[in-house]
């Protein structure tokens, strides 16, 4: 029995999500509100003390961090459908792709999407509301990260991390110009961590992410928009059950 | 026809060199001298136009990224000497450790080397020669990180940084007090990665790694390094030949 705690479709809750989806593989999906601050919550603490969506429970057992639990279903469910090449030099290159996500461009992204939306969700606290939220954050580093979007980043962060934004799309278009998929020729779990952080910003970075500039990650975008799986994924959860809760 | 491109064993160099050890797989070994920036020399770019090593060659198809070169030797050439738990979950343990060093452990600890290190080894050059070295390098976040370890890092970050150390390894003794591995019960490439980082703490970072405060991540230290191919690894390397260049 697999179950997955998740946002919903969106960033790193997305590439497990779109795995099992791709896969074929049924789950229990337990959605958390990240504007309820359910994450922080004592009950899912028990699962991940860090806090931190998305968890996977298989058979009670629980695994944490996106692209851990990705490599982990192609292990222990492999199902007909793979999303890792069956070489290992293909393998090394997929997780080059995978890794980069997680060190880089997640960051820069989300550095930006919390300076336009997350610091809207808290900022109709008060003081006290806030710190008394700020004490359920495991993480340090993530109280931190808390605390600069509720007052503002500092504008040479969002420069410097845009700089970073910008390096992304163009690695990401330089390579989908000569290659259909990002690694080994095939769809793969470099595709889905990617997709999972590119897709979107063909409307919230639209002025790097467009027909002109981005061809080929704008192709690449679309072309896994269109899959089934990827549909279904984004049918199972009704948009207005992540609209920012009114203060 | 393995070879490894390498600073030696130390570091993110000696996470594949020590795997290559322990698995008893023969390998060409190319030495660079970072004091001499041989990393950033025009022959190595043409192997990792990134400019970073550890990168090996493989039958002439060159893998980079410590962590994923490990997994690869893994996956490609097994032997006997498995570093990786025989099941999934476990398997899943172990990535998350490794990726805790590439995304937590190793900044911290490489940010307080450098400033103690990496900055003298450019102290001696002129403005101008610096300026030259810089344009060699092909990462623009390298760049700043010499041109911050020359001027001196703000006192802030080094603050922080050692706050994160700190951090590290408590998070390392307190899971080694009841555990003799870090994943799955076995000697896996958890620990070697994290030994990369930790080995040599015991001198360096004294205040904090000691028999009184991190009695159990002292004991793996030792543990490890009394390990036949450890021994064998660090014999093979003079250590003279990494002595800084005297100015």
């Amino acid at each position: 029995m697999l179950t997955l705690y998740s946002f919903g479709p969106g960033a790193n809750s997305l590439k497990p999500m779109l795995a099992l989806y791709e896969k074929g593989l049924e789950f229990e999906h337990v959605l958390l509100n990240p504007a309820k601050f359910e994450h922080h919550s004592d009950w899912f603490k028990q699962i991940n003390p860090r806090g931190q969506v998305p968890a996977l429970s298989d058979r009670g057992r629980i695994i944490t961090e996106s692209t851990v639990i990705c490599e982990y279903l192609e292990d222990e469910h492999p199902t007909d459908v793979r999303l890792r090449p069956n070489n290992s030099y293909d393998t090394a290159m997929m997780r080059i792709w995978t890794k980069w996500v997680d060190e880089y461009f997640c960051w820069c992204v989300s550095t930006i999407g919390w300076h336009r939306m997350v610091g809207n969700m808290v900022k109709h606290l008060s003081d006290e509301e806030f710190e008394e939220k700020l004490k359920a954050i495991p993480i340090p580093e993530q109280q931190v990260k808390w605390r600069r979007a509720r007052e503002g980043f500092p504008q040479d962060m969002l420069d410097e991390e845009m700089r970073k934004v910008g390096v992304s799309v163009r690695r990401l278009d330089d390579h989908l110009a000569g290659n259909e998929w990002l690694a080994g020729g095939i769809y793969s779990l470099a595709d889905i961590c990617n997709f999972a952080i590119a897709n979107g910003m063909q409307f919230g970075f639209k002025e790097l992410v467009n027909a002109d500039d981005t061809p080929h990650l704008l192709r690449w975008i679309e072309q896994i928009n269109e899959r089934p799986a990827v549909k279904a994924m984004f049918a199972s959860v009704p948009r207005e059950k992540f609209e920012p809760e009114k203060a």
